[in-house]
């Protein structure tokens, strides 16, 4: 048989599909044949791409500097737990998924909000009688990334706006923007332990405010609201209606003497989208199983909202179903002795470094109660030399080999973010590194000048 | 120590930042204040969710009746040739998984297009002569859906419009209209082996089309396209100057009489977009790792279109890890068996179908060539009791608890689509409850009718 030849069973006729042989779609496709099509390539980028932008990117691909060639490069930079091989999974984690490619039941399509049973498992972990939580209130999503993109689509249309900290996580602006969706900038306080600045927050809402980002505990500021923050925070919301968008996905990761509060247990009518995944607290990254939690006690969001980030999760089909599939055992096996382990290395390098930079003249860190980070801020007075943030790291990458974010990359100049997950003795050798650096590049003059003012 | 109360180092005032507490994105928060914001909850779904519409979804979920209670349900409707564990995946593929979960090389962060290794994989494992590949014409995404979207986000802006075959996959109109592109229909011919008809598909082109989508293998069709007929699609595409999304999601998968070939290699100057994955050839669609290979020998897309897709990719960043690191192991130790076993199976079941259908009256199966999938029209004029094919099919999961999808789903009425992924058993009862169904509700009449015209 030829393949290609026409095979068709019977011998009369073809069922008649004439009906559907119009274009409904086309309205003039006659008179637009040929007619205005120019017949040469032009293939542009849409605006959509050209809109997505990724401050970190730009702002790193555009330095140029070489690191030191006598000195072995270090990277505070780097938002990945796992690059130093210090901070690897709970055996418990790989195990689990190792027993779900061995049932060889999660290889096939998932609902695309998830497995209910993976959506049940994450429920229950995270419902408490404040804040309940069902399998329909779950959706799972390719990493926090893509839960706060669908909250985002679902919320906001092109034309409304957003309130995002500064300084924050620069995909929020990069999702925003490519959806044609303006960012407005409230201010986070570093004196303050970078609690937000609510009566400016509060200023910025008008009739277009589509949501409200908290970003608890914060990247890059490794700051944890408190419990009556967070309610002033909630109050704003409930006053002007705006919904939130809780991005908790260092939900959990606080040190010792802090406790983290997950937005809807303070709040009784406020509508929450939660976003959090097993990126940080479980240590994959990679692995891109996100969520969302769906927190509406009042029914504001109602099933509009629901069905709605339903559909917009039928666009990519969620998550990979190995990971949906091995979530119950990391959920319920992962030790306590796992999660603690991670806290107090974390809190312990943090207090090294933030004990070693404050000694430091001319930087000023600001101590970070959880997550994996910790913001300096450069009394640029002081080093008359560099223009900003941007020369002043690119400087520190010459000279010592040691990379860490500029803050500009987060809105916030002035500024360096500094990775808290390397081993200890690389924060060591770093911090040594950066007080050479300052100390070579101090300049009293600038003190002189802020005393006189 | 208090974490909420301020500890920053030094005794000086905090390194000025006030010169970023001013909003940039903000032009008028401190008029929009208050004003205009109405103090009461109103949450809608953004425009984009309200258009991001599965037909298959809205259709199936308004079939409203119950299967027979006598008669086991056999489902012909799902296009996952996981669900009745007759077609598991090969032992390499999941061994492949558990090195990389061993190797603990794979839990972070890849870069966001996908690991260079698994890229060079991609490339060596599809270039050939008249088609090279490298590493950096390699993007991995979440599935050959992300793929689809990724493209399409590049390649059109809203009220762009794209080329899309009627019958075809449904989730080319979901995207597409989800971003406010519109979607014109080209017709395939079922009389010609789903042939594409080609002078209205070149009627249908203007200045605003940005894509041509052709699906080969096709879904819902199981259609091959001979390699003359790709080279007239070319051709089309050529003097139109329109850039093809070529969707190979079934790459490869075509019966032993008939030959695959990538429409990439039989192109010298139209730029494509060839998008494929693991879910069907490799049967684990639930892993969700598909990829974009880029074909622009003429460098029409230039590195605009490549930098805009890089752009694209950093919102949700990747697949999992996992299966990237697995990537190697798949491609190279699958072994060639796996594959022909799949295919003899899907031929073998094909030919049992197509066999069946044919011999009863009233339907016209179009026999497939590839992929997992089976046309059949219905001589509606024989079935006076239903008024189209979702009524046809809604009556035979009422009475004989076989579903079939109407393929009103991917435009095309008075047809439904057959899955042959089935075990052989179920294939068989299947095909012979149709014929009972058939039975009953034919009438001769609408033959006379036929003929009298
Ligand atoms: C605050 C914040 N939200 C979301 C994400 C994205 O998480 P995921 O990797 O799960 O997409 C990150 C990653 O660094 C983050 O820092
Ligand atoms: C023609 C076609 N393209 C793309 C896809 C999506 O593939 P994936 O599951 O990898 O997203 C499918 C799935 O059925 C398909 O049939």
């Amino acid at each position: 048989m030829n393949p290609y030849v026409i095979e068709m069973s019977g011998r009369g006729t073809h069922p008649s599909v004439l009906d559907v042989h119009v274009n409904i779609g086309e309205k003039s496709s006659m008179q637009g044949k040929m007619k205005g099509r120019k017949a040469r390539w032009c293939v542009k980028p849409s605006d959509m791409a050209n809109n997505t932008f990724n401050p970190i990117r730009a702002i790193v691909d555009s330095m140029k500097v070489k690191p030191n060639p006598n000195k072995a490069t270090i990277a505070l930079s780097i938002g990945d737990p796992t690059v130093f091989g210090n901070l690897p999974t709970d055996p418990e984690v790989t195990q689990a998924m190792k027993n779900a490619l061995d049932s060889g039941k999660y290889n096939g399509y998932a609902p695309s909000i998830g497995y209910l049973s993976s959506r049940e498992e994450i429920a229950s972990y995270y419902h408490c009688p404040e804040a309940p939580l069902e399998a329909k209130d779950v959706i799972l999503t390719s990493g926090c990334s893509q839960a706060i993109e669908l909250c985002l689509a679902v919320l906001a249309n092109p034309g409304q706006n957003i309130l995002v900290p500064r300084p924050g996580f620069s995909l929020y602006k990069t999702l925003a923007e490519a959806m044609g969706i303006e960012v407005k900038l409230y201010n986070l306080l570093p004196e303050k332990s970078w609690e937000i600045d609510l009566k400016q927050l509060e200023s910025l809402i008008d009739e277009k405010t589509a949501c409200l980002i908290v970003n608890n505990p914060s990247n890059p500021c490794g700051s944890v609201f408190s419990k009556k923050h967070l309610q002033k925070i909630l109050a704003v919301a409930a006053r002007q209606c705006v919904p939130i968008l809780a991005d908790e996905i260092y939900g959990d990761m606080v040190f010792a003497d802090c406790k983290y509060e997950p937005l809807a247990t303070l709040s009784t009518n406020v509508p929450i989208l939660s976003c959090g995944g097993l990126a940080k607290r479980w240590l994959v990254p990679g692995w891109r199983l996100g969520w969302i939690l769906i927190h509406d006690r009042r029914d504001i969001f109602g099933n509009e909202i629901r069905d709605g980030l339903v559909k917009l999760s039928q666009r990519i089909l969620g998550p990979c179903t190995i990971v949906q599939g091995a979530l119950k055992s990391i959920l319920r096996r992962t030790p306590q002795e796992f999660y603690d382990n991670t806290l107090s290395f974390l809190q312990s390098n943090a207090d090294l470094c933030y004990g070693a930079l404050a000694a430091i003249p001319g930087l000023r860190p600001v101590r970070p109660s959880g997550a994996m980070y910790l913001m300096v801020g450069i009394e640029m007075e002081h080093f008359p030399e560099f223009e900003n943030d941007v020369e002043f790291t690119e400087r520190l990458v010459a000279e010592q080999s040691v990379h860490c974010l500029p803050a500009t990359c987060f809105e916030y100049p002035n500024f360096f973010r500094v990775v808290i997950t390397v081993p200890e003795v690389m924060m060591l050798e770093a911090c040594s590194r950066i007080q050479e650096f300052c100390e070579q590049h101090y300049s009293a003059e600038g003190s002189q000048e802020e005393c006189d003012k």
